[in-house]
């Protein structure tokens, strides 16, 4: 354990709220039944499966007969996309998270066309941009609601009405917006969004896919019919209970907590940029509340990473998914930055555990780094 | 909670081990972090899978490379069956879980040809059987290593043998078998073996799929390059750390615990076909040491099931994955059991926590149950 402790990085994962673990905890001790069991130790895992389909349909505001529990943000992703490929095309923006781009490049190479809008320098899509590429023959648009690296909040609901106008379908890989900004699905106008516990100090190895209940859709999995065929698997009992909770927990204080992440992000974002040759990357109105993306001229990010981890703080460059790797992030590519600037560029992400101690300590360790780094 | 509480759905899930869950708690508090993670949370994750990967290899007998997490049973039968299914033909027994069935059938009506093995009145495959259902365009043959709803043990070394004689892959679904009979993947000779966590009492929600470094296998799901690109997604890391405890603990008193639930599943086998009209289901040589399984002339299995439920004893008919079904098994009737016999069955699984007064009071009320049905 470090003796100084201050963690930038819930945009790969987040502390998981004691009140989730508490719920969690009699399903992993004594109420530990398979609710296909038809006998009392199924029934009461059943129970707790449908009252956190009910607690995590409320968050979205859709029915709990259109919340289909999965792993994680991942395979709800591939569901989405592969599930309801029935036509020839595909529509993605150029900004994906790798569950999104990989999954169409799958399909791309099994005889779909993929089609990947760019955006503009705050990576946001344009519609009209999106209407361009749509045609009769997309099967689904899918565009983040929020992006995992530079925290850019898209105008979802203009994009799913074009959509909409040309018979497509319409999913949101929301994994990163979901309890940090809107994500009523009625509001955004989606048939399909995609969201993951442990990004929402829930559990890791589950989320849910919410699937519009006249959606056309299949398994990508096959076994024994749990979540009506959709995705089936023994129930990770505990893992829904714990998403059920987090996502009835985080909603609750919602506004209160997006306020508060919003100062602590403003503050760092403005304490930061006195930072010589230091640059916001996205776009400062449309971003999430839990997002700070830097870029630092003569920096490699990856080693500022490493040295501010010696001092206690965790930080990332661009996902988490990709921080082995030493290419460019698409996403920063997309927005227009040279890969050299792509490669300086640093990810602070908040939750609403983040104190502001820890944002001083952040404050007051990453110039001092930065200064140090380039004499 | 029942005053009297006997737990016989071992196959359904089973208790997690206090030991399993004290093992992931830290995983669930402070060391939150995400795997791919370059800093120091990100560290301790990635070296908790680490370990709890080589406890996973050692257990089977392979290389921790050879390990792939998931999220279960059900995925890893369906990585195994579509990841490898390069030619046109798939092998299988009848008797598999459905997690191998509709995945066969899936492929059925995507072109391949599937060919099932039918087995005899304990349920074993015939090695001539198999020989003669294969040829050189043959991907992958599974056959399970015991069965989930009769329990039989089957000869994987022989049916090994003959598929890798033609060229084809050897899969086999260890999930009710490992830690309760031999799965050491050398001895078996297969190239693939499911594994869950929660069969063993360790957490539901996590499995592993044991690949041969020689098989060539792609992925169903994409992402993250997590489980060097096999099965992306951000590493359950409580669950593969519970699994690797189950795994450790689980191996080290399997030799003892197999013989105490022998003896108690022979004590109950006794018991219960002193009832009239009683009879066993499977092999009496090759099953199980965990399963006891049924028929009762003139009773329905799921009246049997819910009558013991209200008294306190969890029992089941055939598997949790169709306990809501009012077909026959599919297990029941390869084993030339009419629907009438097939539907009067009941299935009573242990597990190493089972005790002998739980053994007591089911051999108390069972017989008073059946009695008092047929009266």
């Amino acid at each position: 354990m470090k003796a100084v402790r201050a963690y930038f990085d819930n945009a790969a994962t987040t502390k998981m709220a004691p009140e989730v673990l508490d719920a969690m905890l009699p399903y992993m001790k004594e109420a530990y039944g398979n609710p296909g069991s038809i006998h009392w130790m199924g029934d009461e895992a059943a129970k707790a499966v449908r009252e956190a389909r009910t607690a995590t349909a409320a968050a979205v505001n859709c029915l709990p007969s259109e919340v289909f529990f999965t792993s994680g943000g991942t395979e709800s992703d591939n569901i989405a996309i592969i599930g309801t490929a029935s036509k020839k095309r595909i529509v993605a923006s150029a900004i994906e998270h790798s569950a999104i781009l990989e999954t169409c490049g799958h399909l791309g190479s099994h005889g779909h066309k993929v089609t990947l809008i760019g955006v503009d320098k705050d990576g946001m899509v344009d519609p009209d941009s999106l209407r361009k590429a749509m045609d009769g023959n997309v099967s689904v648009v899918s565009v983040m609601t929020a992006n995992n690296v530079i925290g850019t909040v898209q105008r979802i609901r203009e994009l799913s009405d074009i959509a909409r106008e040309f018979g497509a379908y319409f999913h949101t890989d929301a994994v990163q917006a979901f309890t940090k900004t809107d994500t009523d699905v009625k509001r955004l106008g989606v048939d399909m969004l995609s969201i993951s516990g442990h990004k929402i100090h829930g559990p890791k190895g589950v989320g849910a896919l919410f699937v519009s209940g006249d959606v056309e859709i299949g398994p990508i999995t096959f076994g024994g019919g749990q979540e009506r065929g959709l995705r089936p698997s023994t129930e990770n009992v505990p893992g829904i209970v714990g998403l059920g909770k987090a996502c009835a927990t985080a909603t609750a204080t919602m506004s209160s907590d997006v306020k508060r992440m919003e100062k602590l992000r403003n503050r760092i974002i403005g304490g930061i940029l006195d930072i010589k040759g230091s640059a916001l990357n996205g776009s400062f109105e449309r971003r999430l509340c839990s997002n700070a993306h830097f870029r630092f001229s003569g920096i490699k990010g990856a080693e500022l990473v490493l040295r501010l981890s010696r001092e206690g703080i965790a930080v990332s460059t661009a996902s988490a998914c990709s921080a082995g790797s030493t290419d460019p992030s698409h996403v920063m590519t997309a927005i227009g930055l040279s890969p050299e600037e792509a490669l300086s560029s640093l990810r602070i992400s908040l939750s609403r555990y983040t104190t502001e101690e820890e944002v001083e300590i952040l404050l007051d360790r990453l110039p001092k780094a930065v200064s140090e780094m380039r004499s």
